[in-house]
């Protein structure tokens, strides 16, 4: 059996594909548009073509095995991609598909896990036993490593953290529900806060944007606007509150934070260590780092390495 | 090596000691108030004449383990009764105090994860594979079985849930953070909530009572007085919320609600479940059960029996 991982992050705009030795060093990667609009057909078939790329030089009995990372909901179990929003599948086994074309083992998961399992073995969460993975960018999604094994949960959807209730009567969340996490603290939750303050009277250096997103919220906040920081303050607050929710119930050695949050730079970090040193039980906090992911753009294919190695390790 | 196993519970008021075989079946038992205040040499002695009577019939190669619940903190890795509130210990070695005296081997848990074992092996829990127990009485703590097996989390901590944040901005909680779930919905919530009424003008049967606890407001309202139902509602539905974080955030396949908030009843189950359609994702809703924990004042030795059995499969 080989000792070479091909590793698939399937996106709704892009396929990143890479071959990788047992380190997680990429020794060859192609990226190529994922094109959804074209049906899933053909998704496949680049799929199949970008691994015949990264393997061209390559004996297929040196690949141990293939890790794919898609967008859920997944049927891990039977290896299907079930109905995700942005691809046009629906109950596709792509996992048999793959394999009957390779002949090497096959592993799929979602991105989260994946992303997870990336910043566990090859970023910020390398030597942990307890890692906890939040990304907060448009929507807020998270995953766990759990006594060094990814924890998945009975119907595989475990760590939907960005649907857990911060604040009972918050605002509405996409999901129906009221003050879930994703609705009071991502890039969606920062920007409505912003359009609801342009639309009042109040005074702010946010009105000089002709498209306000949470970006431009940052850059403001960041050139002293009272508004701007308000606005934020109170959103990474509820991110802070969250996260300390998350270390006070799996007590782990490490949060990696990533997603376009953590773009916002140092009051983003400086908000979720204020609230983890008021919420946090005093052991769990001396032990439990705050991190930031450090894989980002390389997370999904890192991960999909990552996930066929710890699946036949 | 044996097929019986000892479990004890040690408590602050009794310690319950008891003989079992394979099946959790209770062979012989014997409870002696703990009289903490005589000090912790009497303790151990009280535990050690506890085993020995359990065993009186039976040969010490009969007995595979024993396992202790001990209220915590407690150092499991090393065996120690660290500092709890209620009972004398300081970095107690009661691991090996035990070990010593019967030579077979010891185990040791904190009660609410010994608790959550012995739902999950003989109570409500069996068969299931994701476990997550929650107790609310005076206070709110929790534990997980994941994988089948506990969690404990890296400083053996995890599942503090009664101190996770369900309203940022909500009542002060004992540890002194604001809107821990211990401090909206306990016991001790709602008799604080209680008394803030009787503090105010409002009409209510509330006032009836000389004293007055969770237990009254929990009378009164199914006697259809408004105000004990409004205190009972909000404070259930915080639970409600609560429990449908950890269901997002586990995905298990059964919650087990335990402890004196269950001696409410119907309105109980019902407000969890109202929140759990309310705020769980469909698939993570349609799998999960909530379940009244069985156990209860046999839950702590069961607990230390299953923890000996578990430790020794």
């Amino acid at each position: 059996m080989g000792k070479l991982f091909v590793g698939v992050d399937l996106g709704g705009t892009k396929i990143y594909t890479a071959l990788a030795d047992e380190t997680g060093t990429i020794l060859k990667e192609i990226i190529v548009g994922t094109e959804a609009n074209k049906g899933p057909e053909q998704i496949v078939e680049k799929i199949k073509s970008s691994i015949r790329n990264v393997l061209e030089d390559i004996n297929i009995d040196d690949i141990k095995a293939i890790g794919i990372g898609s967008p859920g909901p997944l049927d891990i179990k039977n290896g299907l991609i079930a109905e995700p929003a942005n691809l046009p599948f629906k109950n596709y086994n792509i996992v048999k598909e793959i394999k009957d074309e390779f002949n090497v083992p096959v592993y799929l998961d979602n991105d989260a896990n994946v992303a997870t399992l990336a910043e566990f073995k090859f970023g910020a969460g390398v030597n942990t036993e307890n890692m906890i993975y939040v990304t907060a960018s448009t929507g807020v999604g998270g995953g766990a490593i759990l006594n060094g094994k990814i924890y998945r949960g009975s119907t595989a959807n475990a760590l939907e953290v960005g649907h857990t209730t911060i604040s009972t009567t918050g605002r509405r969340c996409g999901c129906g529900n009221r003050g879930c996490v994703e609705a009071m603290t991502s890039g969606t939750a920062i920007k409505k806060a912003a359009i609801e303050a342009l639309e009042s009277r109040v005074e702010t250096s946010l009105r000089e944007y002709e498209n306000i997103s949470a970006k431009e919220v940052f850059i403001e906040a960041e050139k002293g606007d009272k508004v701007a920081n308000e606005i934020l303050s109170e959103a990474l607050s509820y991110l802070g509150a969250a996260i300390s929710n998350y270390a006070n119930i799996f007590d782990p050695d490490m949060i990696v934070i990533g997603g376009g949050i953590t773009g916002g730079g140092k009051i983003v970090f400086d908000k979720i260590n204020d609230e983890m040193k008021k919420r946090c039980l005093g052991t769990i906090l001396n032990n439990c780092k705050i991190e930031k992911a450090k894989l980002e753009g390389q997370a999904g294919v890192l991960g999909a390495i990552a996930l066929a190695m710890m699946e036949t390790k």
